[in-house]
């Protein structure tokens, strides 16, 4: 029999002969697809696969124009591409690339799932949009069958799913154990945000809000704000005139919004014109920093003095209006001629009024006549009973009281309306005028919030400086292209526990010396603590903020993974550790070599022993395959001897002294595996009998002695 | 040079020369201390040593009766006295043993504490008491003497303390573990008491309590209360019959309370009345039980009618009386003759006035004529205005009103005066008499209190009948002196669990097999609620209670400790593992062969390799000193491999499967080890990337074999 099996069909994306590949480039084959031409939206996903290397990746596109993005970045060598899309399209008929109809690229859903099944035990768990699925399906088997379809690509090892972000990604298990927002029980009771926020207005205490909820991914716009702070830092006396300033700031978001919205009344445009009424003051202080700093001067020429409208709002509205718009009040005097002549002949009208009294008392010789008014009857003039035989006859009757009479007279009467006319159309006229003035500004929202947006920055990047002045931060620097990718901090801090505890001691951290570092020692030691202050000190840099360390030297980090093991009930049972491992395959599936990933205790909940294979080839696979930048506190000892076996495995431990009866923190992080028993100390100091003590000392030694010779054995 | 060191000093306390020691028995050194004499009340504490097993134990005394059972207990041959006390007491002076004033026995606290150092490392935290280190430092010390002063007796391994007690002891860790009157946040919101609660009274309630609090551990008054318990639950009709007429009986004992307090009102006595009335039905169902039980017999013979007491009560109190004592209404006719009498004067007085109205009508000739009462005024005759000519001459007027006149006359006046006063002087009475029939029952408080307790015991032995047919209980047999010890159970449940679960999955336990049970499996598989169920089993029996197993053959058990981690959090730090190990060191030197210990997780909170070390030193130092009846759930699989190295270790694991994309638990119990890798598969199934499910797989296996030759190699 002759052998007549296709073993492998030759595509420019599936070469994987060495000679035939560009040296240093990557060959991708991508596959498109897309949702029916029904759906409201048309939406696509991209998958990839490198057949050189089983690197595979898929990813959401919303539009076509992102698809090209897309499709430019990833620069494939060969695109299969859904049925479902016309060819015709320019995207596709000005590409560069090979376009394949391929039958994968229209598998439909449930095949997809079953041909995943290889690669992903749980297709709908990790990739829940259909549309991924189908796409990643369409470039494997696609690949599968160039192969020669002997089945699964072995070598494709991981599928990871991204979304395009401009920010660093937090996800909720990250933003919950690092504590940004929310504390969690351990009594520290401060936020990361509290620690930092030490703005003056709301503005900008949203701005610094929202910088710490989506930190930067680009180093430009990091350095521009570094820079901004760094020159804020060096001026403490300019920083204190911009703070006082800014202090007096109103929300200005949120009265734009509620004079667009035409429901801002007189106060809020008081508000408005006292908030821009600072501009200048924030200009002439910025203006005296540092001449050489680009993002102060950015800030510099966004801060718009608005002169126009401060000075509609100084002409139209009076400086201490009521709160009511309809009566009265609000507007300025020579805003308004005609409301200017109505007043006029109010004030007239009731001088008139003011002067009656007299001239009707040496009129009718009655001294005690006086005139008055009330809502009901308006103006009167009141006699007395006893002298009611001397009123005039013009006097008519308009209300009897019990020891008097009440009258008026046509003049007054006439006065009397032609005050109440006056007043009523000036009010109405001032309500107009008002709405008009309202609704001028109203066509200037977007200057306004420009101005919201740099009197909130400015207040940010102010807090920023101040705290880094507090408490002794310092600016990061970030890795170039050519560095040796790593996390590198002097005498680094937790930026919060810095600030609740009274002593602190500061840890060197060194990710350059390997990507993953075993973290080991006893409860409390400060693992965690450590763990948290590096991607804490990470994500500082990544806002623009100065760091807690004496020196940091950082990469611009796309992602901060964290499985922290926050609470590790062993009566919650199976689905707290179901959740665990759901989080590390999420680690394992998306982290890049760009991510900084904490593991807090990974595989407990489960048998020690599957716990630490667990552990252990999590930690292999990592450094293998993710090379994302890693650390990794657990109590498996036995994970320090890793560091032998892969070359970027190193290992470290905090270290704890007995003094008497208690154990003694020192809190220092040091290389190697922590080395001695404290769990069988503290049983020894807890009372546990001796002999218990002794052989439990023996049993520990006999299994270092034994791993050792384990080690030993393989490496001869 | 001559050696001329004494190495050895004969004492009959101190021969360890097998030749020179009675075979059999145990030569105790014993040494007594007591406190101060100013102190108010006078302590003791007696420490015994055997010399030639190193069993050491301290146990604190109250009074010197006690002292002397003490001593006759333990039937020293040898006694250490401290100079504190006199040895011209007759506890001394006709004692076996012999008595040593050894200066050791007068030893102070603070050397005493320093001298325990070798034995205990927390002297302090074990023994609080100076008086029991002081006894315990005294036998230590003169031991060590005897046996040449080199140092602190190694084969000296624990110190065991003891109080003496006729109950079961369960501490607050158990208690709470156990769920008997709390649970914990697991939501089966149900406890056992709850559960074993089928009472019918108050008083029952309580028994039943007291008995859960405080099981017993003598087998006679167990058996008793078993063989009540076996004939309830064979008569239902009887039982049901006993239930009903207890539902009536009021709370006998706070009712007691009451009157011998002189506070119960006449209501209280008629309740008393009321539940007195029901022993004669209770009696006479009580007589139709099968005859030879001892228990029931006695229980019957204690139901005591208290017909005097009964009749006293129906003879004296109103069988409706009011809640006031002091008004009259309490006591009955015909108890005592003045009270009626003057009853009868009332009466009367009221029926003259009553017809007054109709004899004056008649004499006076007006027909609207009313006699009426009030509060203020009294008796009155009303007569209305139109009629007041016809008024006769011995009416005189008492008030005035608008339409008529009110009047009294000499007649009517008298009347009042006797009626008014006969009520008085009948109700002082009755408050009197009252008064004299409560201190009569509250001299026969014993007899009430006694039949209380019998009826509570009756209710609660009917509530343990009831609750053993309704869930199919068993009647558990003990195993006798000869038995080789060791819990046997066929098909148990536990008893809250499976009647709040749909179904439930009965396993069957036998610690004969072995002492010590290592029981592995994955988290949620039922290792907890086995272990509690065998202790909740050994709990019922010793209530007297019929046990949710189909067989069971028990020990009788002196204590049930447990370690149970009911919460195991991780972040919570070193205090929780200092705790862990505090309740372990109580394990360890307080269990005795006839203690149950649960322990659950030992060593978790710590590292993994001192986590283990500790717990498998625990268990060898179980097997080998403590011998205590033991069931260990653990996550480290590791400890398997002890069943091949003790001879009376031996493992029972539970299983689960893998159903598609859920693991389902078995709740089966079965010999050996837990050999599959749940932990492992679990990761596969929540989609960690295959690569590492393999490499961890294989980690696991290379683990197994390693553990398995070093096995070999070390039995070979």
């Amino acid at each position: 029999l002759v052998d007549r099996a296709v073993t492998q069909v030759l595509t420019p994306g599936t070469i994987v002969d060495d000679e035939l590949l560009d040296a240093g480039s990557t060959n991708y084959l991508v596959a498109v697809t897309a949702s029916d031409e029904d759906s409201s939206v048309q939406r696509y996903a991209v998958s990839a696969l490198d057949v050189s290397t089983g690197e595979c990746f898929v990813t959401p596109v919303s539009s076509l124009s992102m698809l090209e993005t897309e499709l430019d970045r990833i620069a494939p060598v060969e695109v299969l591409v859904d049925p479902a899309i016309p060819t015709d399209l320019p995207i596709f008929t000005e590409a560069s690339w090979e376009i394949d109809h391929a039958e994968s690229a229209g598998i439909d859903e449930a095949a997809a799932t079953e041909r995943l099944q290889p690669y992903l035990s749980a297709p709908d768990r990790r990739l829940p949009d259909p549309l991924e699925q189908r796409a990643c399906a369409a470039v494997l088997i696609y690949a599968e069958y160039t192969q020669g379809d002997t089945g699964a690509l072995s070598y494709v090892s991981r599928i990871r799913r991204y979304e395009h972000h401009d920010r660093l990604q937090l996800d909720a298990a990250a933003l919950r154990s690092l504590e940004l927002f929310d504390t969690y029980g351990d009594g520290s009771g401060r936020t990361l945000f509290e620690t930092l926020d030490q703005t003056t207005c709301a503005l900008g205490r949203r701005c610094l809000n929202r910088w710490l909820r989506r930190p930067l991914v680009d180093k430009a716009p990091i350095t521009d704000r570094l820079d901004a702070v760094d020159a804020l830092t060096a001026a403490p006396l300019i920083r204190e005139q911009l703070r006082e300033g800014l202090a007096t700031a109103y929300d200005l978001e949120r009265l734009a919004g509620r004079i667009s919205r035409q429901r801002a009344n007189a106060r809020d445009l008081r508000s408005l014109h006292t908030t821009i009424a600072i501009v200048p003051e924030l200009q002439s202080a910025i203006s005296e920093l540092p001449a050489d700093c680009a993002a102060i001067d950015s800030l510099e020429a966004r801060l718009d003095p608005l002169t126009d409208i401060r000075s509609l709002i100084a002409d139209a509205i009076q400086p201490d209006p009521p709160m009511e718009i309809t009566e009265g009040g609000v507007i300025q005097t020579e805003f308004n001629e005609e409301l200017d002549s109505l007043r006029e002949t109010e004030t007239a009208g009731r001088k008139w009024v003011a002067e009656l009294e007299e001239t009707e008392r040496e009129r009718t010789g009655i001294g005690s006549l006086s005139v008055g008014h009330n809502q009901v009857h308006g103006y009167y003039i009141e006699v007395t009973n006893p002298n009611l035989d001397r009123v005039p006859e013009n006097y008519t009757r308009r209300q009897t009281l019990k020891n008097s009479e009440r009258f008026y007279t046509p003049e007054l009467k006439e006065r009397e309306d032609e005050i109440l006319g006056a007043k009523e159309r000036a009010d109405s006229l001032e309500y107009t005028l008002f709405r008009s003035v309202r609704a001028d500004l109203a066509a200037e929202t977007d200057r306004i919030q420009a101005l919201a947006e740099a009197i909130a920055e400015l207040d940010a990047l102010c807090s920023l400086a101040t705290v880094a002045v507090e408490h002794e931060y310092v600016r990061p620097t970030f890795q170039t292209a050519d560095d040796k990718k790593g996390i590198e901090i002097e005498g680094g801090r937790h930026p919060v526990v810095e600030t609740t505890e009274s002593s602190f001691v500061p840890n060197d951290t060194d990710l350059k010396a390997g990507h993953v570092a075993i973290i080991t020692g006893p409860n409390m030691s400060g693992k965690s603590t450590y763990m948290r202050q590096v991607a804490l000190t990470v994500l500082c840099a990544q806002i623009g903020s100065f760091v807690p360390a004496e020196a940091a030297r950082l990469p611009i980090v796309d992602r901060i993974f964290t499985r922290v093991g926050a609470s590790d009930d062993i009566t919650a049972g199976q689905s707290t550790f179901m959740r665990e491992m759901s989080e590390l395959t999420e680690i394992l599936h998306d982290a890049t070599t760009n991510s900084l990933v904490l593991l807090d205790e990974v595989g407990r909940g489960t048998s020690t022993a599957d716990g630490r294979a667990i552990a252990e080839a999590t930690t292999a696979y990592i450094h293998d395959e993710l090379e994302a930048m890693t650390l990794f506190a657990t109590h498996y000892h036995e994970l320090t001897t890793l560091a032998e076996q892969y070359e970027r495995v190193y290992n470290l431990h905090f270290a704890a002294t007995r003094e008497g009866d208690a154990v003694t923190f020192l809190h220092r992080v040091a290389r190697g595996g922590s080395s001695a028993s404290y769990g069988i100390e503290v049983a020894r100091m807890a009372g546990v009998p001796e002999a218990v003590v002794e052989h439990a000392y023996e049993l520990v030694t006999d299994d270092r002695a034994e791993s050792h010779t384990a080690q030993q054995t393989e490496s001869s």
